[in-house]
Parts: structure tokens; sequence; C-alpha cells
């Protein structure tokens, strides 16, 4: 079925203990559009600068990508600067330049209006809701937040919670939402908000869906060799949307199998700076290490 | 199979966001051996003070545990105290009074010697490599250490990892001993240094398993009420060492089995302050648990 992501597209700048990466391509959108075009056909709605590479784009369009939603305004491309160390669980935030993508609103292209699978990646729950108005009628809509929103625009996003089916969210996040520290409770308070399914996602330590009638629990595929965070949580979501609207249904059994491939791409990801993992994976690849993660866990 | 735990026997004072607890019983060696005397009988060596309270020592005849190496002396027993706050993912140690245990040189009774499953709870390394030199031929062998002994007593700490068939550690522990931030690189080496199997324990973020031949991880049991942490580690490794020493061998699929078993002995511990939650429930309890914890995390 038919997929959508809305989300940033950026210019990165990382550094970690395993190197540095200037202005390499980036973004929620663009991490979740690739590892969710291993899946199914991805839907692009974003907005870039006059600066952003012409090999980006084409990069982007080789892919399993229609970009009839990503626009070229004047101005300068989203930029974000930052660093890792140590056990590398958390961005150090050198710079953030919003620009084009601050004023952005999104428009769905009238092509992308039907799409069944929606994915509104971190941005302000105004502007989330806005594109989830949109469209004509989504089977399965989810969204991303974050800190900022949390803290700044709670009420909004207390009405997004509403008409979204699903939120995914980090472990801090889920937390300083709900005000509770044990985080099965948390998300099962942030279920009782609204969405149907509560993705929490804990980096290296895996994630925790919790819905109204089960709490499912993942470890993180442990890998050895992260060279670079970033992405790891909008690859997740891209793994697990993908998953998901390929199956196209929503059932308790494919959604455990769906938080599975995300694990995987998330830890494909990792492995490289930027997207470059993902340009020498195939979806064999992925299946095979969801093959080997699943066996990893059984327990007989 | 016999099991024997050497360790610390505690008057624990504990405060927690639900309540507080003082002069309870606790240490290393009560919480695993409560935990392993589910599965097996338990041969406990341990010291306390003329001040330890009689109705203790009756509380762990009652259980499926062999007090012949209980030694009392003169003097008081070993006293912890701290606090935890928030998440409660590490306790702030308010006070420690080593007592009659910081003198303890462990004497195996004579009946415990031909143990087959030996844990080494946490102490010193020397303390550890005395007590497994008294033991005749143990099958499995298994210790626990800490920052402390990583950072003052390294030397000796690698001595007794080239004896000892396995190690229990925490993240930041396994981290610290090797120098690697990566967790799966981390614990690799550490299995390099000696024991065939390594396990990475992550409180409420699960465990980790390393072995020559296999990686296997484990989320943590997600517990709603989390009333006092105390003693989960060492929940753990008991339900883990009883569960092996029940079965009489140690084979990779028998090993991820004790680690749930471990996994589950832990998230009933910390549902209440001290024992008490031991004390309430039952093996079927916690045969029940464990099913559930597998099928919440299987994926077909």
């Amino acid at each position: 079925m038919s997929l959508v992501v809305v989300g940033s597209i950026a210019l990165d700048t990382v550094e970690t203990p395993h190197g540095k990466l200037e202005n390499g391509l980036g973004g929620s959108a663009v991490y979740f559009s690739y590892a969710a075009s291993f899946f199914t056909r991805v839907r692009l709605v974003g907005v870039v600068g006059q600066d952003f590479p012409k090999k980006f784009v084409t990069a982007i369009e080789k892919r399993n990508v229609d970009t009839a939603g990503l626009e070229v305004v004047d101005g300068k491309t989203f930029r974000w600067s930052g660093a890792y160390e140590g056990a590398m669980n958390e961005a150090e935030t050198k710079s953030v330049e919003l620009n084009v993508f601050g004023d952005f609103q999104p428009k769905i292209p009238e092509s992308f209006r039907d799409s069944d699978f929606v994915f509104l990646a971190n941005g302000s729950p105004v502007t989330q809701r806005h594109v989830l108005e949109q469209m004509k009628k989504p089977k399965f809509a989810v969204a991303d937040t974050m800190n900022l929103w949390i803290e700044n625009t709670r009420k909004e996003l207390l009405k997004l919670l509403k008409i979204v089916d699903g939120i995914v969210l980090n472990d801090g996040e889920a937390r300083m939402l709900t005000g509770e520290a044990n985080l099965v409770t948390a998300a099962k308070k942030i279920q009782k908000m609204g969405p149907q399914i509560v993705v929490v996602k804990k980096g290296e330590h895996g994630a925790m869906l919790v819905s109204k009638d089960q709490v499912f629990v993942l470890p993180a595929y442990p890998v050895e060799k992260v060279k670079d965070p970033t992405g790891a949580g909008d690859s997740f979501a891209g793994g697990m949307m993908g998953f998901l609207a390929r199956q196209g249904r929503v059932t308790g059994g494919i959604l455990k199998k769906a938080l599975a491939y995300g694990t995987v791409c998330a830890s494909f990801n990792v492995e490289d700076f930027s997207l470059r993992m993902f340009q020498k994976i195939s979806k064999r690849d992925i299946d095979r290490r969801v093959r080997r993660f699943l066996s990893m866990m059984r327990v007989t």
C-alpha cells in the first residue's frame, strides 16, 4: 500500500570518534525514505534550498522514492551539525540552521493525498496536523515528536495525539510528556492520550511497543561497529512503516515483525555515515539480519 | 546439581519514591539465595554479627537454603544505606559499614566443597579466588564484580577471570574494564580475558550474553510497579544460576533460558522492598511470567 513521509531534508555535518562528514545528505524524511524504500515505494514531501546538490536529488530519485513532493525554493537548505562521543548514545548539537525548513508549510501533492500509510516525521505538531488534514483517508498515520514540542507546544501535541494512530518517541521524551519515570506506565499513559500504539525508542537498548492489548519489548540488534548514529530513529521508523505498508494491514503480530524490521534497518544505518550503508545493502541483507536477530532472541 | 553462593549478608536501609525500609534483610548472597532457591537447594556462605536478628536467620532457613556456611561472629553486621530517585536506575549510596564483612575470609564448609555450581557474589577478587580454590571440582563457576575492583585491584581481577567460567557485570563496568564504549565489543574483549561466558546486566534495559559462539540479547521484563531495585542484579544471577544448577548442564539453549529466568526473578524482586516479593510468590508464578515474557518477545 502507499506510504507518504513528510519531514526534513538536510545537509548534516557530523563528527564521531570514527571520522567526520561535512554537508552529507541527511534529514528525518530522507533516512525514513531510504529505509522504507526497501519495502515499498515511498512518497517524499520536503523542502530544500537552491544550494541542495543535484547529486543528492538524483541519489534519492534512484531509490524507490517518488519525489513529486520535493520542493526546491529560494534560500538555503536546513543544516544540522553535531558530534557524538564515547558510547555515542546522544548527539551534541553544534549548530542548527532551519533555513527554508523554518517556513515550510508542506503542501501534499494531489497524487499523494490518497496515501494509506502516513509518517509525520519530527516537526511542529501544528504542521503535522495540517499535513494529516490534507490526506483523504489515511489507514494508519504515525507521528514522531521531540522534547522541543513537548515543552513548548504541549497543547497542540495533545491535539495531534487524538488524531494519529501511532506515536514514536524516545524514552526521555516519553518520561517528559507524562512526568512518569516508569517507561511502561509512561507509554500506557500516552496510549490513553489517543494513539492506538505507542513506540518508545531506547537507542542501543531497543524499543518497546504499547497498544491497548499488548506490551512488546525488543532489544536492539547488537552492532559492533557503530560509526554514526545519526538517523537511527528515522531509519527505525522507516523500516517499521515500510514493512507495515508492504503488509497492508496492522495486526499485533505484524506490528511485532515491523518493529524487528525497524530495529534491523537502524542497525545497518549506524554502521556508516549518512545514508552510505543503505546504499550498500539490499532487501536480502535486511531479511537475513532479521532472521539472525529473531533467532538470537529465540528461547526454546 | 549442587549450588553454592559466597557473598554479603546485610542490613539495608533503603529509601525510594515508594517508601523507606530500615535495617531490612539484604546482601548479595541473600538476594541470590532467595531467587535460586526456587530452582534448587542453595548452599549459603556468609558472615553476620551478633546484631543480626534471629528472625532473619529463621527466614533464610525456612527457604530451600542450607545455612551451614553462615558464620555468626563478634561485631556488627554489614550495613548499607541508599536511596533511589526518578527512574531508579542507580542507587545513591548514603553509607556503607563493612563491619564483620570487612575481615571476612570465607571458609567453605567441608560439606559444600563438592558443589558443582559456584557463584562468587561481588567481593574482592582475591577473596573470590580463595573461595574458588577451596572447591573440589566445580563444573561451572561464575563471578560478579564491580567498579571498585576494576579500578583498585585490576591485576587480581584479571587473574580471577582466567579461572572462572563466567562473569556477570553491568554495562558501565564492562566499559570500564575494557575501555571500550561499544557493549558488544566490550563483552567480547572480556570473553577473551578468560571466561567462557560474559553476562552484561543493563538494569531496566535487559541483559546481553556473549560466549564464544553466540551473542544473545534480552530486554528486561516490563515492570510497572518498581518499588525498590535493590538486589535486582543478584536476583537475576540467582535465577540464572539456580536454573542452570537445576538443569545440571550448560548449553547455548539452556543459557538463554537461564537468562530469561534470571530476568523474571529480578522483575519480581523489584516489585517490593527487601525480599518481600520472593516471600509472596511461588515457582509457579515465576514459570507463568517466564512464559508471558517469552510470548511477549515472540515474533512469528
